[in-house]
């Protein structure tokens, strides 16, 4: 007793492989699997749209696969739970995804992600396909505003996917999708909090070490280390502090129009949620702030670690443009 | 330490009602408070159209208010944590749903919930209010099929709901709803395992007692005993298990057509879930039976609680249409 991992898996070797074969069979009215780790939007490529493609590791559920779909992902190439896809997968998903007026490819600030579509998009330069890259840092823990080159990406690349989807559908080219989408990654800021981790499938082990009394503010999605380690306090006193870090950090102010993201880590429930998000409109009201549109639900999580983070973005117009274009993507309310 | 519930609320006295006020802002769009403990689709009733209404205990998110929208619900009835509503909430739905053809109270076979629907819908019809009720009793595991009606209702509630939404939407009357309600039901079998319980935030404790290498089979979404307590298992063997109960049940045989429900329990990640769905999918491929249309994800929750239940419901032509039927539920997807 006590070492036997309570998950639902056949293998650590296999999972990501069933999981996928189930992904692909139980959505084949929207998804393709070309590839044993390239999943893509039925009818991928559409010819002279810029194709949108992400990636990463598995483990974030419904991130990355379940926002394939129309107005959404184009490609997504999968890596092993917490690791980068491989070189071929990059380089596949890229492929897929190009109509003839290049790709965008939009992943968050981890380094093997990073390396990996960045070989992918130089090799693939060779064959005449043009594509360039949104690194997502939106996770104000994770480094000082004065470095934000060294921020982790979190639930902020959901909103860069859902405006780049937008402006992909509406014929915009590639030059102007990279320069609005640093704009929306610049514009998008998150703050996350963690009481209890996820066991990793490959070793049975916790992804970080947690008092029973704790939680710890800023800890990333796949355990990095977080910014401070408080007792437990109530929705409205950590929900108060994460507010006042991300509101401060762009900073959001008076008259801001902003998306809201409230997203789960996995085992915190909607309840728990919807409690948080009372909480957050009260506070942007009072500072003036409006809420154009909230989300409130599992989006990004680290399996069934459990914890919220907030995440805002100050809309301009065609951002606003870009949350209400309608999608059809899997995992992703339209 | 090890006494703190880790749980995102302010006070176990307000959380109902600070949800419902997050998810009442969050969704404005959609939904109304007209009451306390009562939420409509925005619009509700609709003249001429009969109303549908649902209610229960809270803990069960995105069950029951997140199934308010066209094509589902038209009004929900909110209680305590796994709890009945009161019977005020009953009236008060059942009479904001109703456009003059009546409403129809789909709900799960509780004891509490039927007390006080029953109850409304007596005194309402001296209002000249005309209400029936379908009760929902798909969970296998609750009794012998020889004495369904002391069965639970567990996750396929919704199947009910999508199907009556689709036929409310289109004119059918209250006798013809209520007669395909029943059918549906009747169509519909569950059963879950859970290896981890919730815990129940007004006294700390968990829903239910297990050991660290087991899981029950059957446990009830409210931590009701199962019937059979099995170590972990490999994620195809437990699958295995159930799909042999709930198909020998009905049973489904070849030929059927299917609609199948994979239900995260809380914590269980939708990752396990589609690994889940690949096997349960071969293995109706095995038997001749074709899934007409496969809901993985998380719909019918007890709160944080570790485990999946797997839903079948054989479908016939009407019911087909239902499930095709184009929705705006607020977390269903269409």
């Amino acid at each position: 007793m006590g070492t036997v991992m309570k998950k639902f898996i056949n293998s650590y070797e296999n999972m990501i492989s069933e999981m996928l074969n189930g992904f692909a069979k139980a959505n084949a009215e929207l998804v393709e699997r070309p590839f044993e780790r390239v999943l893509i939007r039925k009818g991928s490529p559409t010819k002279g749209k810029v194709g949108l493609v992400t990636g990463g590791g598995s483990g974030h559920k419904p991130a990355l696969i379940g926002y394939l779909g129309k107005g959404m992902m184009d490609a997504v190439a999968v890596g092993n739970i917490f690791a980068a896809p491989g070189v071929q997968n990059c380089m596949d998903a890229i492929r897929m995804a190009d109509g003839g007026a290049g790709v965008l490819v939009c992943i968050g600030n981890y380094s093997g992600d990073l390396m990996n579509f960045g070989m992918a998009i130089d090799m693939l330069a060779d064959e005449g396909i043009k594509a360039e890259m949104v690194i997502v840092n939106d996770d104000v823990a994770s480094s000082p505003v004065t470095a934000m080159e060294n921020r982790r990406g979190v639930a902020g690349e959901i909103i860069l996917w859902k405006v780049l989807g937008y402006l992909a559908d509406t014929g915009a080219d590639l030059e102007t999708m990279k320069r609005v989408g640093d704009q929306v990654v610049f514009n998008t800021r998150s703050l996350g909090v963690a009481h209890t981790p996820c066991i990793m499938p490959s070793s049975g082990k916790p992804s970080f070490e947690i008092a029973d009394d704790e939680m710890e503010i800023g800890v990333g999605h796949h355990g990095e280390p977080g910014i401070e380690r408080v007792k437990m306090m109530k929705a409205n006193e950590i929900t108060d502090i994460i507010m006042e870090k991300v509101l401060a950090d762009l900073p959001f102010k008076k008259g801001d129009e902003v998306s809201v993201i409230i997203n789960g880590l996995g085992s915190t429930s909607l309840l728990e949620l919807y409690i948080i998000y009372a909480r957050v409109q009260e506070l942007l009201e009072q500072h003036g702030i409006t809420v154009y549109k909230p989300w409130v639900g599992e989006f990004f999580t680290s399996m069934e670690m459990g914890g919220f983070s907030i995440t805002l973005t100050k809309l301009d117009e065609t951002m606003k443009q870009g949350v209400d274009h309608p999608i059809g993507a899997i995992h992703f309310p339209n």
